[in-house]
């Protein structure tokens, strides 16, 4: 399924899995196009008792204040938030947000024109026809932009306990977890991966991440869309191939990435339950035009 | 079901639906609560195909351009961009947004805290306690932070239509809906509501809007959520009762309200499918501690 | 010069100096009336070698970042820089900003309206005229747009060491300066204050600041603006009269007060220089209708 | 006086002059560098009213405005306003603003880091080095931190009218002027240019500018800085040099440029005057670190 990717011409190159030209020259939904109506019903069929778990990491936005007693740090939280009084009395109140798209303590939805490589955008499109001062025109938010359901599945590594530091995930580890799970990803499911750790980086302790071998798993199957607590390890487990989701996954599968998803609940759910698939809905905001945008993904049992 | 409000003590006052002190001093979840395990069910047995409809407007970010080609003037859009490359060559693409919360052209959810009533904020704390220079401290978008699953209910009036300019909607209009449409909205659910028209104020030709008649069939049902394409009428219907949704049903029934949700593929895909019962997702990101968010509202059939 | 303020009627407000009504009832200048063409000329005079000295503190903006790089805290600086490449390769760099106007380690300018006393705006207009959701229609920096240019007069009352903590600052203390330093503030001047301290709340250590006896001083002498590196004492020196300079100067005399002052170089230089007098100017970007705004004071020598 | 800058080694590179080199390779002052005692005494004998002319434009902020009245279209102010009451009733009125820099309707100065001219930025340096994502760690405005005072003058190319659509201006008009007005520009100081237009691009009508003739009368004479209501053309006069000041004076000479000057109450006031030196000042507002940053330059008689 799909072809290797051989324009670089480079041996390291030609080994990668790649999806360029496999739904056409100006596609812009990626591994979206294999959530079928086969896909849609069998993630239907897992709702029963309408209860949903949330994937989303709660944001503490940070207010923007004048005077006296403004503070001399602050989080940097994704979100800034510029409270407004209407009048006084307020008839109401509202605000303004500053939002930072790509943060990691934001859960959110990598559009493909994210990450270019080599300069081309999926499905091989020159970076600056694609993303210009004026906006986006290709690879953007937009394909996100009516909403996405489909069935998700849990795989979750860290049943008992966090991976180790440094821990290079593999398909191995897929593997075991669907025979763990007796669950079973088919083409066009979306791949819920937990491995216990936030996306933080910390010097001090190498964050596991997905391999090559992983992402090669991902596209055998017909992963459409990934959600992890964590994805790409850092440091990098591999200096020639440093960015197995960032930098194949998204600009070579067009597999649309959720970063810094909240699986505690999810896993915890899946375990009362004793079933590990469920529907996903991934509705952000709908802005078209975008590199990103936070999302909160909801899973529906 | 809720008792009349009456503290304010005048005889306009004490004719409002409320459900200050229904759930407690502290609640603020205010109709949310009705969503218990039975309406989650409901809405669970809608999902059969896992066809999905948006029922947000798309919006188009404005660009923040610099340079001797920025514009003279611009769409005022709810959202504009502030694109990033990360340097030559990019290794990634990415942007800051800046976000009108409570903007005309986007679908977006009011938080209880929005509206304050008479100084005071759902179920009757005082304003300057609840939203601060620091923050929203009660009745934000936290009530919305896990996202709300249940079952929702187009009753649309602009089948034959668009209403008539100035149209006011009462329960009659809901009840003969019901009928035409062989479905009825039980407690718990939410409505949403089609009028045939854009939430774009008109000077020339006075918006249709919601009667406090109708606020009180909701109250009355149980409505847990509102979405319509448009809620109170421009200009006002009874300058006694200015706005029926964000003035009373907001902030006296603590009933959160979508504001400019776009109904037009429901309205198509409820024809077809001939019914009008659908689960619905409002899983705005997770942002806590804010007076409203855009939103992206999904039907599941 | 100047009536006592008597409108609120009370013995507290009856002993406070007022400018209300004495340039008429649309006034939006203040006290810069009282730079004449004579203030002017002396200003012009102090003029011989063309050095100029800085009295704006440094401002290191904070860069907002994506990615898996960014900070979990940062410098909760008034400014943040937004950075774009034009493109790839860039025809040019350049930058959006996201400006904290009352911010303590930004060195700006009060305008009137930043401060109403009882609900008015110098010279006694109602605030919510004054001040709508729309922009400032009075009192806002407007008044400053063409850049002010006066004589400025340091009163340097660091010059053995920075005030001890909580110390209330009278008129005494000028007199003395004058005396000590062989200058006369006269009519129409701007007053730059030194205290030794930086405007940096600090719960263990009391900030000095002006008493309602500092104020009156400058009322009788005629100060057109004041620059301090500090102005109203942290944690008010008299609870009946909290903030002298932000409560009474700017709402009821209409004099700008320029707040976070850097007063070390200047200090420096009047020393070396052997007098204390010089042509201030003060040229903000020019942005009508704001409520406060960064600036860049010049000493010229 | 400088070099010809050969290193791209293509003919028309080494017919352009530059200052790579003759003030070290880690200067960031540029042009400025020509200031030295001299001149500022020079520009200090000029003051002799004190009388002082802003040579920005007015800008008008646009308010961001939520709920149902917020506009569909508006203008492309440079800066936005975001209104803060602070409470209710408030104790002050604040802002926050969002500034974008090089914004044709905007009085800004352009620092060197703003143009590169073949990937490197003034005096030679990869622009990569000079601007990163965390900020411009090299010929940032920190230059001008500390205020610009030199001597400047006014070279009225429009003394008789706009100049004509299109019209190319060469070290000719220059020498004119000096001789019409009786002035001499020397070394360090400050260049002002009125050629009677706006820079607001207009397809039906190209707009006049300097061409490289003008850039080099500017390099033999020590221009320390530019201010000028229009600097390059648009259409470009010379598709071989589009834009001798943004392309070759800014990233070649150093030469700092002030776009969008307002020079016409400059103008009528040095021909009531009869004369056309005075004391210029540029102070920004204290920020370091930006490629651009607005500014009100005022002329001091």
């Amino acid at each position: 399924m799909g072809s290797q990717h051989t324009e670089a011409g480079t041996s390291d190159e030609a080994n990668l899995p790649t999806n360029w030209g496999r739904w056409g020259e100006d596609d812009q939904r990626g591994t979206l196009n294999l959530i079928t109506d086969e896909a849609r019903a069998r993630a239907a069929a897992e709702v029963r008792t309408g209860r949903a778990v949330s994937l989303a990491l709660p944001i503490q936005p940070t207010p923007v204040i004048s005077g006296p007693f403004a503070p001399a740090t602050q989080a940097a939280s994704p979100v800034q938030q510029l409270l407004q009084y209407t009048g006084c009395p307020p008839l109401a109140t509202a605000e303004v947000l500053i939002v930072t798209n790509h943060h990691p303590r934001s859960t959110h939805l990598d559009a493909l024109a994210h990450m270019p490589r080599a300069g081309r955008v999926y499905p091989g499109r020159p970076l600056d026809e694609c993303v210009t001062v004026a906006g986006v025109r290709h690879g953007s938010t937009a394909a996100f932009s009516a909403g996405v359901a489909t069935r998700g599945v849990l795989l979750d590594l860290a049943a008992d306990g966090p991976l180790p530091s440094g821990y290079a995930v593999t398909s191995e580890d897929f593997d075991a977890a669907e025979e763990r799970e007796n669950v079973r990803l088919e083409a066009g499911d979306a791949l819920v991966v937990r491995c216990g750790w936030a996306m933080t980086p910390d010097a001090d302790r190498p964050m596991p991440g997905m391999t090559l071998d992983a992402v090669q798993w991902m596209h055998r199957r017909g992963v459409s869309l990934y959600a992890g607590d964590i994805g790409d390890a850092h440091p990098a487990l591999d200096p020639a191939c440093p960015a197995p989701l960032h930098g194949v996954a998204l600009p070579l599968l067009g597999l649309p990435l959720i970063d810094a998803v909240e699986t505690g609940e999810l896993s915890a759910a899946c375990a009362e339950l004793g079933r590990y698939a469920f529907l996903l809905t991934v509705a952000p905001p709908r802005i078209d035009g975008l590199t990103g945008v936070p999302v909160n993904p909801l899973a529906l049992f």
